[in-house]
């Protein structure tokens, strides 16, 4: 077996690289020609429609600048499940286009990197098909394509007044891990804090459920606050949170006992579901919850006027602005 | 009509940024759902495959750092183009992930960038769907989605000996445009070259005349012989090319009358598309050539060994080797 790198001048070969590492990398289900020509061909279900998503990660932006390349590709690769759970769409195919400096470009980083992409793409069952590598700082975009039956796709825009408010699994967690890694990454017990951090679990069974159930759906990325103000501008309606109800991890609430409600409300990097449900629904949905085939929590309801309220148990009601730069963060900040 | 930059602390409003400059910028054909969710949603055609390509241009690597950003949306989204045209697939939806520095992110630059992204968008007939915006080092990936009647897409692997080699347009364009980019940019005399370096014309509808005819085709990326070079190693032949058949634009022969030849056999950045055909289906070739609706140029044959050899006119051949390092450019070196 050749060599893909030579060692005095870091000089890759690209093509053995892609043989090497990245081809047939993943399950090929649906891949008609994959990498090694000018594009990939891929055959789509009949009555499907295509969900396409594309994200960028960028050292020292969306993780820390040490990450091996094992967390950086699972990572990549969460983050953009996350947008096609949030749709209800079924993962696919998808592309990466990496650029990294010559520092990296050794076998052992590729090899790391393509065993993080192949973990989560064997659970998420979807392929590998094309990609684009490239000299430059570390950064990795994925596009990814998922379907998801004809109008069955979950979306923004659908919340009514009086739907039932609901999110996956706890929040707070993505803040809390971005603190550990800033502040104690040495801090070894909590493990589940950094796995969450590296490859938090998309939601892809949970979006798929939701088909036919959900009347609006997001993912959590800049804080719940922030996307859920994204289904509610779309919609055309407000929200009234309750605070008591928001789900945290009984870990959270023991070691951040300061800051883990103000996490779960606008720490980023949560990578949860927002969904709403119409009345008539919610029987199904708390139904779901008790046999335990939905990890899911009701947090509070849509309302018809156009703002949102933090609830308190005493009657307290906190108004919050809908500006995105009051809520969560913004790339550019 | 508030603004999307702040202009003491460049911060932009990313999605004040998107719904003016991203938002329904292009055509939005087979489009369900556009740019605003966590994803697109696009419809493909009956009894089509699907054709995905990906590819980043970095600033200072595939574009000179003064570039403005007119000209790097042309060319991102022209060099994705030709992917698809290698294929024989017609253009449909493309993603856009951008990273870019603060001291870029101006209202004018984003306005210059969508302005060139339209511009060849709507001659291609694809839709902007969805994209990240990032903080960074200046880079530009589109991922490009286009369809091809089944089993009709053109790929690399199907050459055979005896079939006959064409190129589209000139060649040589590509690495004098570079040339004159680096050692002589005030050149104004070399517009040509310059259009031809920020949009060259991606041959979408040359590639869609030849499904059903090419045996094999390629984009001229790398150059030349390192493209003809994989078409050769996935259709397991060689190939021969006569020298003096090379189509060269005579304003290159004139100016650059020491390198053109050399240009067109390893320079990169043509965008011209190679291609092979069946001696039965030549003729139809050479009318579609006669009649002007195909500009194109038969430079060789494809050979049983596995070799390419440069003829010249006086029966001289030089033998030419099939690495990559040999031939063409490689990202990173």
């Amino acid at each position: 077996m050749s060599s893909c790198v030579d060692k005095a001048s870091h000089r890759l070969d690209e093509f053995a690289l892609i043989e090497r590492y990245f081809k047939d990398l993943t399950p090929q289900a649906g891949v008609c020609l994959g990498i090694g020509d000018d594009a990939a061909i891929v055959e789509c279900s009949a009555d499907s429609q295509l969900v396409i998503a594309t994200d960028t990660l960028l050292e020292s932006v969306h993780f820390p600048a040490d990450t091996n390349a094992y967390d950086i590709g699972r990572r990549a690769l969460c983050v953009n499940l996350s947008d096609l759970a949030a749709m209800g769409a079924k993962p696919r195919w998808f592309t990466l286009a990496l650029s990294l400096p010559s520092r990296l470009a050794t076998e052992a980083w590729f090899d790391s990197l393509s065993r993080g992409l192949a973990d989560i793409a064997a659970s998420a069952g979807c392929a590998l098909v094309g990609g684009d590598t490239t000299r430059g700082p570390l950064s990795v975009t994925l596009t990814l394509l998922g379907e998801v039956p004809v109008a069955q796709a979950l979306r923004r825009d659908g919340a009514m007044a009086g739907d039932h408010i609901y999110v996956t699994g706890t929040l707070g967690d993505g803040a809390a891990a971005l603190h550990v890694l800033k502040n104690e990454p040495k801090r070894t017990q909590q493990s589940r804090l950094l796995e969450h951090f590296y490859a938090p679990k998309p939601r892809v069974s949970e979006g798929i459920q939701l088909r036919g159930i959900a009347s609006a759906c997001i993912d959590i990325s800049d804080g719940l606050l922030a996307d859920l103000a994204h289904i509610c501008k779309l919609s055309r309606v407000g929200a009234e949170i309750q605070r008591a109800q928001l789900p945290v991890h009984p870990e959270l609430r023991r070691d951040f006992l300061q800051q883990h409600q103000h996490w779960a409300l606008y720490g980023g990097d949560d990578y949860q579901l927002c969904f709403t449900v119409p009345p008539d629904r919610q029987p199904h949905v708390e139904k779901l919850i008790s046999a335990q085939r939905l990890q899911a929590t009701a947090i509070g309801t849509i309302t018809a006027s156009k703002g949102m309220d933090l609830l308190d148990i005493d009657g307290g009601c906190e108004p919050i602005g809908m500006a995105e730069h009051t809520l969560g963060y913004n790339h550019f900040e």
